[in-house]
């Protein structure tokens, strides 16, 4: 088995380090939080210790660390466990700023470093795994079209907003990495129109809670991205595919396949509520890549130039918001 | 255009002559009922006159005649019609006793005569359409096993039940024309297990209103059908194919192709409430089909054997019920 | 019954003829277009005669017109005929210039005139009618965001692109206008993206074939409109409604309700092909609709202002896409 | 962690050792299988040893045995692990023969003994317990029909057939229990048409590929269940229940929600293709629900009372066949 820690005991950290206890593979052998009860409660909960992390770092036996610490220790944390020759999973985003992402390159490219796996959980999921292979394969000829609905079941807290760097870098960067890898070419042009529909006190703090950004890439095919901060109906996750040939879809997934016959029509199980559920799967399976990873099966899917590229088009929608233009890429 | 004139103009004769007064084709000029003010109502409706029945038949401009009269007319008249060379499209059921059609059968099979319609509704609804042309085709290899699902939205008036022949040749009489349609080959043992659980009212009056049905055909295929009098959420119109290589479904036809996304699931338009919503496609296309019988295009797709094999299997189904066996037909 | 006269013996002409041919309230008398054959032919399935324009105007009997003519005599036939007092049943578009509407607005807008349907048959379609009946009805609260999708099946032929007036006034002007009556508020702003990907020869004719276009209403919700000039697999119709309670979705509509089960998974029937087949019953109801108008029962659904509408929102978003920016409305 | 072992190494017992060996609260400590490559082999992959029975008997810190031996060993090994102090998981049957269950119903009974739990998949399917859980909160009022669909994408090997107990012991046996549980009342007729449509090799075999089987439980509610050898499409799993008040569905569940839209149609993604893939969650739920029977904390759900039912509607509906009339439970 192989000796993993890991760094955060917040909902993030919980929910990967539930994971890790029942990969076969992984031995989560250490929660590192400065918050002591939570790490004391998380590794009880998952067969684990608690150490510092620089005991973590100075344990030969720890071969990967995954960072689930706060958003603005990432890039930090990264550093320092791919420097003590530690594995790095990474709970996205590696940063929130591009420059922090441009100073940090040279040394995260580095090919003696050992592999930093940045975790985007679209990437994992089986459902839009099976549109990415289908596409792959040909199935619908050249793609033209890509449509992204990501819609939260219910806004955040109003104090998570104003550290969360803004709703396209914290939500629509999924949405700009499944872009990016689906369309599989360069991205030149963003724009976007965005409202404050759901709650105003989102606006006062300088943020947007609903978006329709549109990309355009070098061979003119072309992407719209919908995201809002609230259904009421649970997280709205759907995709679609429009090349040459045909198109192919992500439907939402449903809890069960029970119907209900009512004189109002016929209903179907509800969606899953939030993420956790929805992605329940790729998060399992992004744990397990990293597995791969560490033993050297596999290199890791996405890591720090997805995640430079995500950024880049996260600003590059704000930027269009605030200039009310259309931005190109260099 | 072709003169026809109707008997009937109760719930089917006001369909069937509004359908008429519709078909480009069809010149529908008299209605015949001996409730002069309903014959009146629905000829006005339709730009019909009001005629006695021995008038129609002595108008020799009249080409066919549509009897949607009450059931026990049904014979008498067709007979009538066809002995003054009018062609007839008769409402099902041509007659609820099998002894009755059998006295006729002579006369009603003599080529000599005009042609015979009876009406089977299913036949011409282009969803079940699609289905048996696809099975004809032979895109799931060879038939083994038909479920069909017939169920109403709500319970007959009670005063109906006694005049209605009962469930089987009132209701399941279109099932079983569906059967041996589909199943294209003679069916030789039927076996029934029939319950009263919609209204204890109706077991008083010697009927019942849930029902499974299960037919062997001569090469062991099976059937299955379905009938309840009562859904609460609309008419139940479903058909399942299974064959060696593949199955077909036909399922219901909602009113509109809007769905809700609600915090309890997604749901769907409702079915259509009940048989003149569903087949209203195949009402018209059966009106339309006799215009072809009396322009000598196509022959009936539909008469006298089929009405007689289809009330055996009800007669079969009945008895089936009183014996508590299954009871096989020569 | 009201008798009618039609302009145009082409396509659309022949649709509406054939509506008109079975609509019990309406006699339609003539048919006129300059290519004597074809208006011949037309007349004769209609059971309609050929007249010329002029003697349609001064038949005193006609009381409404349908303008199919060809797009660049459909403003100066409707003028005609309003003056002749005729009423006017005008296909869309009503000109594909904004100018040329609004120097035509004061004589279009005086009360003295008889009314004037511009028919935009998604107002018409029973379930777009379903969506917005609902969303009228306040099911999902406020609306937020629209998404719409209006892919045609085939490219155009070639021949028909530089007469078109271009993909947003020929195609997404169709959009423009559910978008407006959805939306219900006044659009402030549109941007496009456009792109050539289906044929390189219709950029070289100076037009597009794929776009997003996103408006944004006064309020700040939101609208993405998708084209496309092809799908290889039909009609792709689609419409989603987002509010602040729920969602609503109109689907495709299905030829029939057939579901085959094949090893490579379940499939459903296709979808219509194309406009007519997707569109029958709305063309037929908004055929039904100028009866009601020319009767004085209802008021005409659509008429100059929307047509203004549309196609001030259409020169906006062929203005946005030539200048790489957002275009403001007046 | 609770200490178990496992007798049997094949196919189920692969199944079930490996989900043991995932389950947090199960400690797989031994398989045993007279087949000693087998049992080395599954021992390696799940981190078990290797043990003779004897021995597992006598390993006082063993709790609980999942036994998944042959079929015809099931009951003797059950009794054996019993009587060493043992809980019991058996896969089903317990036993093909109702005599042989009837002559162990005493000591089986016997409130001494540790619990017995004889897993029915369906019965911890996540699906099938949606539905179960409505119908008990009443959302379709009375119970009045229930259809299953239970047909298997492909025939089992000849050389299965003879010791499989036929079809009706050994596959629609899943079906019983499942009528049993849902319904909730006593069963008190059974009848069977089946036929030998998939292969004639199984017909000389003395066993039959297609059923339909109708039960009436005590209130007159019917219940149909459907089966076949062979679909070609999949594992076909459905289920309907009809109340007074509506309906509940239970639809096959796709691999993906991935949705092609093709020339021909839509094409959803294919079913799980068997048994395993189907009731994986099942599978994983019924150890589990395992663990809690052992700790105490739950009654198994499913176990002798269960079995000798089960097995008893096999045998009616056996010698429904034989006989070729309805059988009367007593």
């Amino acid at each position: 088995m192989i000796r993993i820690a890991q760094l955060g005991a917040g909902r993030m950290g919980a929910l990967h380090a539930h994971n890790a206890a029942l990969d076969p593979r992984l031995d989560l052998a250490w929660i590192v939080d400065p918050r002591g009860e939570a790490a004391s409660a998380l590794a009880e909960q998952t067969g684990a210790g608690v150490a510092a992390f620089d005991a973590v770092l100075a344990d030969p036996e720890v071969r990967g660390v995954v960072i689930a610490s706060s958003t603005d220790s990432h890039l930090a944390d990264t550093l320092a466990c791919l420097r003590a020759g530690k594995a790095v999973f990474c709970e996205k985003p590696l940063s929130l700023s591009a420059a922090e992402l441009e100073a940090a390159q040279a040394e995260l490219e580095d090919p003696a470093l050992p592999p930093l796996l940045v975790a985007f959980n679209r990437r994992f999921d089986p459902h839009i795994g099976a549109l990415a292979k289908r596409l792959a394969e040909g199935a619908i000829g050249r793609l033209e079209s890509l449509h992204i609905v990501n819609h939260d079941p219910a806004a955040p807290s109003l104090d998570f907003i104003p550290r969360s760097g803004g709703l396209f870098r914290d939500f629509t960067i999924h949405d700009f990495d499944l872009a990016a890898w689906l369309m599989g070419e360069p991205i030149v042009e963003v724009f976007a129109f965005a409202s404050c529909l759901v709650d105003a006190r989102i606006a006062e703090l300088g943020d947007v809670d609903t978006a329709k950004t549109v990309l355009r890439a070098r061979s003119g095919a072309l992407c719209v991205i919908s995201n809002s901060r609230r259904t009421g109906y649970g997280y709205d996750q759907r995709l679609e595919a429009y090349g040459s040939q045909g198109a192919l879809q992500v439907d939402n997934v449903r809890d069960t396949s029970l119907v209900s016959l009512r004189a109002d029509g016929p209903s179907g199980a509800p969606f899953p509520y939030s993420f956790p559920e929805r992605y329940a799967a790729a998060y399992r399976a992004e744990l397990d890549h990293f597995a791969d990873v560490i033993e050297g099966r596999d290199r890791p899917r996405t890591g720090f130039s997805e995640s430079l590229s995500a950024i880049r088009l996260a600003d590059a929608a704000g930027l269009s918001i605030s200039r009310g233009t259309p931005v190109r890429l260099a």
